[in-house]
């Protein structure tokens, strides 16, 4: 995967390079990932099950406060599901073009989103018990290092294919991948520390995840700065 | 968070704001919002369960007839989200770009969508055992009152990073804002209310509720009103 | 609700209707219900319940035979939902903005079309069962007629707002609302006549909806044919 | 079905063409299908049951290294539908404009892309028993080869209500017309065989479902290249 030098004022569109289907704009596979990044993010509800009716009236609040649980895997689930969709949406505006392998990559990413309700699930319903803490950090940390991973995936994909907008400063689009390796590095040095001290590496993963908090740098043009999606 | 004063024939993009990421139009935004609420609004639909196939048929009627609750549920629900998608897509004519504390507010404020169509069923399903209802309104009520306040955030943070189209008349923006507030605060009176008169307290916040069936006023601008989405 | 005049020259967007909120074009309108649709259509696969894998092995190509109703339910839902989305997609051609109550109206509408895999589950799950079979009938068919109903309404109130495209033909949309108007009614009639008859009422149901695989009418422009959606 | 002629300077528009409704771009039909294929995707994460809390803490490591079958029928449904999706994706770039029956023939396909999760869970979770393997597989196949079947319909009927982008070579379509047949029918020997050696059939379904990471061939245009969604 070698990167292409880009003309930044060639058109989006280039059906000279051969093998890689139809180039298209990122709107549509920006689409679909809004997609999967929404059902995702809203799937988790269904899994809060509702207190029976059979039950005791009078219990209800009761009832209600020990799903405490399950309040905070959907709370952590959306987090990081949120996350991840800023992070995708901030991209969305440095890749101008798909093709086949960087779809190919988008899914793979896609279906990290998609899983990671359920980890964020067994940690959080299986916290309160001591004795399943350290299985429960271990899978949740493995799998927010997978789901890093296939984001590098996507992204050096997308980069090393010609897909990012070749008007922004190519100083800019190095230091974006330089930072994603670093943070991939560190998630994998979490999924290695969590086997030895768990709280140690839950703790390091927890704070890759705030880094997401951070705003990205601002992109810098070559060229005067593109309108991005119609905006009037 | 100052109010940034915009050239209203500025164009949109202002890659000159540091620290925002990439500032994009509010398409991508409004399609991510779209699928959270659609997925929220439908999703209800499999807690309502069939009747067993294997009770006596004769009697299929009458079980379907025993899921007033369930209907009820479902029902509330629609509202609830479908009024908060109708003001959510007028307010996506008032918005014109979006930044990293927009959508990241707006990810806590589709958080509480996603999870609204839950305390619906508490309050539908429990409301016919009288010793469950107080715990249920007092559930449904702080329930749309966290709504409410994230909805408030949303909005306070879109329009304090200067994301509100800067063509609309200043007034304008700052009317829908009083609004908002005065809702949010009443919201609150709500949630307080309801510990001390359950029944009071349900009233005022569906009352609230029934304030979002109001058309909004309509957007003055300062220069020509402006096309929205491509209408040809 | 009088039916304004419009002047087929003017722009899309009309502020100076007051009391509407914003006037938008129908994109994301159109994006919300397409939302609503496609996860009506997909949800109902997750009712079809895997059979056990601690049943002998041997029996599971049985087993997977049994559960022709849970097939049929499956299909009979994607076939209702899929015509209705065939005709929306037809009148999302027709309308041009979209504005307060024409949303409020919408969201109705879609609240149904969410609704219609319980009673399809219904039916198709029960129909085996003799006894169970009027019930089912009654059910399904009154579901379809609140389901036509609905888009009735919907199709009215933005008529009546004023949110069809002004270049159409009137007698264009007279007649569509005419043909409307007489398969909403029609459907009254099998919702009555379900009762007396049961399969005579599911029979007229069922005309009802295959009239729906027949192509609508192609609009009649009084100007040249406008490009719907940039199509390059 | 005649293939029309068109004229590749012709607007994509073409409302003389009676008895199709109204023919429109292809961006909603995708949304829609985008919808479909984003919640086919992400729905099977719900069938992953969590591990009861009231077991044995210590054990949750080893409860969640047998959910090994469940991933599996995870990562096979989001590869099959991944891949779909890519082809899809790359078609949207093929097609110009839709029309009645196109849609009606991708709704049919729709309908096989959200189901065909539930054969992956079939073929992945009866997997691990020898008594299970042939029924498992005979499913499996065949929904493969009906899936495989809806998308040769989709295409054949797009390609034959003159839908095809007409400024692409002719020969190019022709070779994609020619390929799926090929594919379509050799789905249909798998499917055949798979009832006489089951291995066999899987595993030329399997290299089938393979053929689909390959990128397809890059499209010839007769004219320049257009642009595909505003790519700025």
């Amino acid at each position: 995967m070698t990167e292409r030098i880009n003309d930044p004022n060639a058109p989006a569109r280039r059906d000279e390079i051969e093998g890689e289907g139809a180039i298209r704009g990122t709107a549509r596979m920006e689409a679909f990932a809004d997609g999967v990044f929404a059902i995702a993010f809203t799937l988790p509800i269904v899994e809060i099950v509702l207190p029976s009716t059979d039950s005791d009236g009078a219990l209800l609040g009761a009832e209600l406060g020990e799903l405490v649980p399950e309040y905070a895997g959907y709370i952590l689930a959306s987090t990081v599901i949120g996350l991840y969709w800023v992070q995708h949406h901030f991209s969305g505006a440095i890749f101008r073009t798909t093709g086949h392998w960087f779809v190919i990559a988008t899914v793979a990413f896609l279906a990290a989103i998609g899983f990671i309700a359920f980890p964020a699930r067994v940690l959080a319903e299986h916290f309160a018990d001591v004795a399943a803490r350290p299985a429960a950090a271990h899978y949740w940390v493995i799998s927010l290092t997978l789901l890093s991973l296939t984001w590098l995936l996507k992204w050096s994909v997308g980069v090393s294919h010609g897909h990012i907008d070749a008007r922004l400063e190519r100083d800019y689009a190095e230091r974006l991948t330089r930072n994603f390796r670093i943070v991939a590095a560190l998630n994998v040095v979490a999924a290695v520390l969590v086997f030895f001290h768990w709280q140690a590496g839950l703790a390091l993963s927890g704070l890759l995840m705030a880094w997401l908090l951070l705003p990205p740098e601002t992109p810098r043009y070559i060229t005067e700065a593109p309108v991005i999606e119609g905006e009037g």
